[in-house]
């Protein structure tokens, strides 16, 4: 299998917004070609797990996590569209982050590594612009920690952006979300294994990231989801009550919640889960004006395209709403939808049939 | 503080769905007296972390866990009625529970206790009333995992019921609520100090019980709620990102979470927990009949009164439709309501505005 990451090492210091690091790489992917016009350039920001590999390409013929999304001739489509896809800053596969060497010490930053906020993501996505050369992008698009971390690049960079998709995501976390990632977070902060952020990275607190992978997925998906696909069944075999195991799995949704979560624990450093996990806590529109429409006053976009799925309760649809009410109120043209899906919060990585026309609409009379 | 405890000791083998226990206790509390015509007494039973203790009375004036609405000139009005709750079996609040020393080996049953079905809960609260001479009751009464056991007395005793008081339960479980829970038991079986079941009584798994209260009170209100309540407040003299704790508590539900987390392991033992969460898995109201609906045709009960909340993910409204629907089919005058309460699942337990008058209802035409 290819690789098709590039890599910008920023020559200067980088400044984050509580602290700084030491010639920072930022990892990214671009599918399609800049135009002549400089005008034809989409920022694809990504969700808390997921890496710059948007979709598929020569170089790296694997699937990519958006990959019924964005290709050729696919809702973004990249015969017309020059898409750059950022690793965020802070994320495990391949810009710096709390596993990387921290080049002034040569040790891993682990957690020297400062706090890291979606600002400071938007910062390194902007660094890869200007990097590619690009003044202003047709798009910023982002769902879930990419669609906030879209905001934040839009109100950073009021003159860098014409548009934005932004995808059940939220103009700041409110107190729910906030309970179920301090809960995550914390599930892995107590694994003994973490020791404090210094693991062996070969030994990483695997049973904390798994009980984390767990409540998300929970809270990624929807009751009518589950019920649907999994009923009451039990698990095909299984010995219910067994005198050895009086509370091991019985449920078909146990097996698979365990199944899924052992996924992910293999692919993702802690210390960068939690620091992601924060970040999206942190996020708050208001902080760039003093109240969310103030700053949205600030924005530079002309027009957005909003989504929001009617079963995602970490990021219900009043929150894409509040995003659309304040923006509309801030002058910018808005086309707003909220989507059937019965998939929650993951819908975006899912439910294709709904999406794929809904994401196609925004780019279609541009 | 005095104890208005009952207690009835099985003399008899009892017999559970999944094995058998030697010679039970099952603890009580009872208010108002019993008429002469045997026909005023009203079945409380309760949800998963409550006690016997409903309401206050001269043997332990202690304010109980439903003291605005059971008592005298209250909605359940004990000048009128016969008040009878039931400490569930398996609870750890004096009936006999995985915690009891089993009188056959003279050591605690920990998990050598049968796995516990709410059918048994409801077979436990039957030798009460028989005990207190109670041949039919007015009403059987129950919230929660309570008002699932209300649905099992009822199904097993068709002829012992008049009327029932259903509030935010459910026919059965559904996979998105018995993955919060699966959730909540794998967080206390994997704290090192649970051993197995094996932990020394007064050295409880206190961290995993923690944990999983934790996620209990996320799941047990709303989003509304503590976006009403505590927005994106900060710790009052918190030094957020300090060096030395860079993941510490920041928001003030964080604080909010910890603090009452923190007063519920004080009280519960932890294997008791786990069968207790276990049975609520298991209940479906189907194992009665083939089907909800069949099983509902084999009710005794004349009229229910079916209670539910807007803002319940844990028992959402549609679960409570579902009962209505199906006993309105068999032939049972069902009254029905979903109240706007924005406090959750938990909402029968503070919103007393709302539940007052719709608990009174109930009670106002017999």
């Amino acid at each position: 299998m290819g690789d098709a990451r590039r890599y910008l090492t920023i020559d200067d210091e980088f400044q984050m917004l509580h602290g700084r690091l030491s010639r920072p790489t930022i990892a990214y992917e671009t599918l399609g070609k800049l135009n002549h016009a400089n005008d034809n350039a989409i920022l694809v920001l990504t969700g808390l797990s997921a890496s710059a590999h948007v979709a598929s390409s020569q170089e790296d013929p694997t699937a990519g996590w958006w990959e019924d999304v964005v290709g050729p001739g696919k809702p973004i489509d990249t015969n017309r569209f020059f898409v750059i896809c950022v690793c965020s800053l802070g994320s495990f596969f391949g810009s710096t982050c709390p596993a990387s060497v921290n080049p002034d010490t040569s040790a891993p930053y682990r957690l020297s590594f400062p706090v890291l906020t979606l600002e400071d993501i938007a910062h390194g996505a902007k660094c890869v612009i200007d990097h590619l050369g690009i003044e202003r992008l047709h798009s910023v698009v982002g769902a879930s920690m990419g669609g906030m971390s879209a905001l934040a690049f839009a109100l950073m960079y009021p003159d860098a952006v014409y548009a934005m998709l932004n995808i059940s995501a939220a103009a700041n976390s409110q107190p729910f979300s906030i309970a179920l990632r301090s809960l995550q977070r914390e599930l892995v902060c107590k694994d003994p294994k973490w020791k404090n952020g210094d693991y062996p990275f070969d030994e990483q607190p695997e049973e904390g990231m798994r009980l984390a992978r767990k409540l998300g997925m929970i809270s990624y998906r929807s009751a009518q989801e589950w019920r649907d696909r999994f009923g009451r069944e039990r698990i095909t075999g299984n010995v219910p009550f067994a005198h050895d195991n009086p509370f091991g799995l019985d449920f078909e949704i146990e097996a698979y919640l365990t199944s899924r979560a052992r996924s992910f624990m293999d692919a993702f450093d802690a210390n960068c889960y939690i620091y992601l996990s924060r970040a999206v806590d942190l996020f708050d529109a208001a902080d760039h004006g003093g109240s969310i429409q103030m700053a949205f006053n600030g924005l530079g976009i002309e027009r957005a395209t909003i989504l929001g799925v009617q079963s995602d309760f970490l990021f219900p649809p009043e929150r894409q709403l509040e995003i659309k009410t304040t923006m509309s109120s801030s002058g910018i043209d808005v086309s707003f939808q909220i989507l059937d899906s019965i998939q929650g919060h993951d819908s975006f990585l899912v439910d294709m049939t709904r999406f794929r026309p809904a994401i196609a609409a925004h780019f279609k009379d541009s």
